[in-house]
């Protein structure tokens, strides 16, 4: 049998032996003695719970830094969308590896991904260790004959990791997808049990524009398609009124908070008030590193802990609230029984190295974790009961 | 002679061999086969400007993680001013120590500090191989025979590094100086030649307080007492109005930005456009590690670059110009003719590991090094010509 034993690891303030089998937590306290397949040594090393990165653009790692400090227009239209349409299959691919390095060496153990050509990131997922939620991108401006051909393939596939891996069907805003195919999505999502993964309300032009066109706001607009549930993973909510907040929360939406590419692009503050006191699940993403610019979620962690004080009140989304954001709720969100090291949840980690310079003195772990660390604190992560 | 080469560096996108003598850039493009007393071979390193800590309590990073996520007085008094009263001398040196391997590590080489029992921090410098700008702390609280012992030892101090160190006075803030003790700290300073270190303006209270005792702002009651000009290092201004803007530009002060605290004990955003705008000099600081929680400069860039744009206006201090701000905006205000690669200036920088995951691919690289970077991309960091 597959099992991982983390000797002498540091976790909620004692040492103890922690135990996983077939990929989950099975006793966080064996006696010393014990034996596994494989065993690690961790003196001086902390256990904290993996991160599930829940939206990014995993293959646009390629464009990272390629175009920076403008305005949205320019930066899509002059830049960005010109490098994409001449990416090949083998750029596709070689942009995913990049993105899965940096996530594995960041701490992320999963991410939520809208892109193309996804069979090249999926055979990366497969070869990391990985765990992935890998979006079917929707537009309008796809044929019909592609559509079908999409169809197709989420019939016919096969996890080939054996579970690590899922599809999900990805419209990718409300400005790029009718509301019939928004329709569509959704119930062609629902009769396969699979997550929907959308863009929602992360600019004040696309708020503008819906209620212009449809006579009410991108929340309400998708709440009249009966699009929205708790299969919906909606990135950004960066311009959502108090009470649709509350609309957001009673269908049960996961909203990902994605600080850096909202604060680089101009997009605006993430109404961290509102969003927290409705009691909605929030999950946390990076974006892609074409506007953040990198895939670091630790990073977006301290971000996000911090963007949420500034308007005068340090008590909201603490270390370890935000953890959660990053850790258990989006693992939740993203349809994986994670984030936490407790037995019988997957057995998904990160062991940070007590003796680096940004964990000393360890008065808090969590507080180090979130405010203090970067990605040379980590010394190992393990994804489903494997060192990867 | 003491000389440094760096063979085969990446800089302004080319290659070259750059020499330092005696701690100052000589040539940026020596020829192949030139020798020096040192030599690094930098194939596959990038070289930028060295990083300026512009506001610090170094040894406070005994303190990191030791109270967070709670209002700023309670955090105060109620938590760090306890712990202080109970620092030993010895316990300041390990807070400093710790605290200049982590500024070296991250890729700054000089910080403008103020604390107590300096001796022990400026002990560290030394051994450091980085320079310093020491505050002597003035407060309401000290003695008569306090000031004039802080007196003589500044006029009997030797800097012991030979010019790596400086002192300054560093009246804390308004609301514990009296107006008489400011006045008579600025007439020291300006007659032994040295800058003066402050807090201004970092909360709402401090600004109210000062309307309420004083019947003005913060910035016109320095004014008013004649402390401002081209020697002064304004730490935060986070509450400084537009007109006020004015009086600090006009005087020659240097505003210190720190986004990190600020955001993290909720004081507020930096007025970004206000500042820009009048032409101030703009540095960047961390604070100390009990408020932000680390003195990563790096990441400071990121978050001051990321919180500049966050209204909506995304070509707001773009990435060259935080580096400005953190390199030789900084240095400038500290009194040293660097953070530049340029022949003439000292001979501070960092060399970047282009192989990292966080530096590829490399379309920008001031880009990569302000938004994707972290500590883990800096090969080497070099201080007065020497590899620190």
């Amino acid at each position: 049998m597959d099992s991982l034993l983390l000797k002498n690891v540091l976790f909620e303030g004692r040492e103890t032996n922690i135990l996983s089998e077939e990929g989950h937590f099975k006793c966080l306290d064996v006696a010393d003695g014990a034996t596994a397949s494989t065993e690690m040594d961790c003196d001086g090393l902390a256990i904290v719970p993996a991160l599930y990165n829940a939206h990014t653009h995993a293959a646009m790692s390629l464009v990272r830094g390629y175009a920076d400090d403008m305005p949205l227009q320019e930066w899509l239209t002059e830049h960005i969308w010109p490098f994409e349409s001449n990416l090949t299959r083998e750029d596709i691919r070689r942009g995913s590896e990049l993105a899965l390095k940096e996530m594995k060496g960041t701490g992320s153990v999963m991410f939520n991904d809208m892109y193309f050509e996804i069979e090249q990131t999926i055979a990366e997922v497969e070869k990391s260790g990985m765990r992935a939620l890998i979006g079917i991108t929707v537009m309008d401006n796809h044929s019909l004959s592609q559509t079908r051909q999409k169809q197709q393939f989420i019939r016919e596939w096969k996890d080939p990791t054996g579970g690590r891996i899922k599809l999900a069907i990805a419209p990718h805003a409300i400005y790029t997808v009718s509301a019939e195919r928004l329709r569509r999505c959704t119930e062609f999502a629902r009769e396969n049990d699979m997550k929907i993964h959308i863009h929602l309300a992360e600019t004040k032009k696309e708020v503008q524009d819906c209620l212009a066109e449809h006579g009410m706001t991108p929340v309400r607009y998708l709440d009249s398609l009966g699009v929205l549930g708790p299969d919906v993973i909606a990135a950004h909510c960066v311009h959502v009124e108090k009470e649709e907040w509350d609309i957001l929360a009673r269908r049960g939406v996961t909203a990902v908070n994605c600080p850096c590419s909202n604060m680089k692009l101009g997009s605006g503050r993430f109404p961290y008030e509102d969003a927290i006191s409705s009691g909605v699940r929030i999950a946390l993403g990076t974006d892609s590193s074409s506007s953040n610019n990198n895939l670091d979620l630790r990073e977006e962690m301290k971000f996000a802990a911090l963007l949420a004080k500034v308007n005068g009140d340090p008590t909201l989304l603490p270390a370890k609230e935000v953890m959660k954001w990053a850790g258990a709720d989006s693992a939740s969100a993203l349809g994986v029984d994670g984030g936490e090291i407790a037995e019988g949840k997957v057995a998904d980690c990160i062991l940070l190295d007590l003796g680096n310079i940004k964990m000393t003195p360890c008065h808090n772990l969590e507080s180090n974790w979130v405010y203090a660390a970067d990605s040379s604190c980590i010394k190992a992560v393990i994804c489903n009961g494997k060192i990867i």
